[in-house]
């Protein structure tokens, strides 16, 4: 990419990269961050492709948002401090208007997540986002999804099945009140990483993950890694009123069930510990192995991405 | 992509994961890495594109391989210890002997790296490798490019221009002989990150870059950044036996001051400051603005990658 691109690349992301673990940001060779004394460091990485991950007609604002907190979710399921982030950006030209609105949506994510922007890479080709995220954990703390036991309680945060219900809007499949589409498009274009509440739940929660191939594929890591059976409810599902104003519940229930995409997390509870608030008791864990949800699915794990064959 | 493609490709990667620094390598939400105490984390993010940054015919091990030297090259400019990485592909399709070849490429960085892979994310779309790697610097010490200072002199390791040789010699500009042709191919396909020598350089250079745009293009950013001016002498540049086999010397010039893709380092040292072996004298810094190699080129910066427009 010529030199000039590059620069008018980096004028559209310097200003991000302010954090308090960052000594040094964009501009040499490596950013330089620093842990508090006896923390650890937590990395994942996210990648989202045009045309596979999000629609090619999406808004670049909703891209730049959507890209970071998918990544900042891999954090929250972890309870880690959130320390600062890079981000590869894959991109067909350096369209002035569209970076200036890809910006935004990243500038949004890092003041929402305190998630500084602290490395890039830039190349041409076919769109495509890859956000690695950095993030702090005490010592001996960290919530994995191999902790559950046979007695504990399982929740998830907020509703569920929202975006594989907007995708269903999208594609033109159902068409909900105005109200409730504008909502589900927010959930699928702007979903939220739970990272307070992963901060809360540090040191409680025996198991933890972030739904993002679907509620029972999710939960099968957690039963497989735990070595236990995961039931759930389905009259327990918190269902957005925009799902609940379907005709066909078991629609509803199918999407909140095997939809991706909603970056709510699901952990594991001791019996009797109070969950935080926002949060809903959906099942428990008993001896077996798989997750169990008393329903016979056409396609009950494996959520495949919107155009996914 | 299916999770059985997810299943297929996790096998080829998941042996990858072990090193000192690893608490937890893939398979959870995050990686979880520890630093020595008083150390800060070094970490950058470098892309690859298929038909951008190699051909498209290139062996899947060299891509691999590539790939990770080129992201371990900016470890090495920092003087950063390594301890870790983490890999995002982007695949056309999991293609099981493509596959299994590039992960023999990554293994063989891995091992002469000592740099792990702890995390990745693989997606379905134009192949692209974003490479992000973790390394360790001690507390007060990183080799940035701003501390170069008047009366320094100008090293580089290795030899310079073999990566433009040999993309000259793919593109059928130059025929050299076949040792020769071999060797060019290796330098370009199988660069190495000076890792070592970067180590060996922390708390002696006054600033440092790897050469990934061309020496020109990247000394010009330890000149910009020192705020000195950085004098090459372009007799004095290491040409390898291939390079000085070019019925033109101009043009074996020509490729040691403008080639990228070398990922040889570049660095200053306050004069008398014996320098490492393999390196060579190459310059020195004066008062002043850029950089002064005494010719004129028609393109004297801004490498561009082999078919960047």
């Amino acid at each position: 990419m010529p030199v000039a691109e590059f620069s008018l690349i980096y004028r559209y992301f310097s200003h991000l990269g302010r954090g308090e673990a960052v000594d040094l940001s964009v501009g040499d060779d490596c950013a330089i961050l620093h842990l508090q004394p006896g923390e650890r460091l937590a990395t994942s990485v996210d990648t989202m492709v045009e045309g596979v991950h999000f629609p090619s007609d999406s808004f670049p604002e909703d891209i730049g948002f959507r890209a970071i907190s998918t990544a900042a979710s891999d954090l929250a399921a972890m309870g880690a401090r959130p320390l600062g982030m890079t981000v590869a950006l894959t991109l067909p030209d350096a369209d002035e208007l569209w970076l200036h609105a890809f910006s935004e949506g990243l500038a949004a994510a890092v003041s929402e997540y305190e998630l500084p922007l602290v490395g890039g890479d830039t190349t041409r080709g076919p769109l495509t986002i890859s956000v690695q995220v950095l993030g702090a954990l005490p010592l001996g703390q960290a919530m994995l999804r191999n902790g559950a036991s046979v007695g504990d309680e399982v929740f998830v945060s907020g509703t569920l099945g929202d975006a594989a219900a907007a995708l269903a809007v999208m594609a033109q499949e159902w068409q909900p009140g105005a109200d409730h589409v504008e909502y589900l498009l927010e959930r699928f274009n702007r979903p939220r990483a739970r990272l307070e509440l992963g901060l809360q739940l540090l040191g409680s929660a025996t198991a933890t993950i972030d739904i993002s191939d679907g509620l029972l594929a999710d939960a099968e890591h957690i039963a497989a890694a735990s070595g236990v059976k995961i039931c759930i409810d389905p009259d327990l599902l918190p269902l957005s009123p925009a799902l609940r104003s379907h005709d066909s519940r078991d629609t509803a229930v199918r999407w909140a069930l095997t939809g991706g995409d909603d970056y709510e997390l699901c952990f594991c509870l001791p019996a009797g510990v109070a969950p935080p608030a926002g949060t809903t008791l959906i099942g428990h864990v008993e001896a077996g192995v798989g997750v169990d949800c008393g329903l016979v699915l056409a396609s009950p794990a494996g959520y495949q991405h919107f155009d996914d064959q």
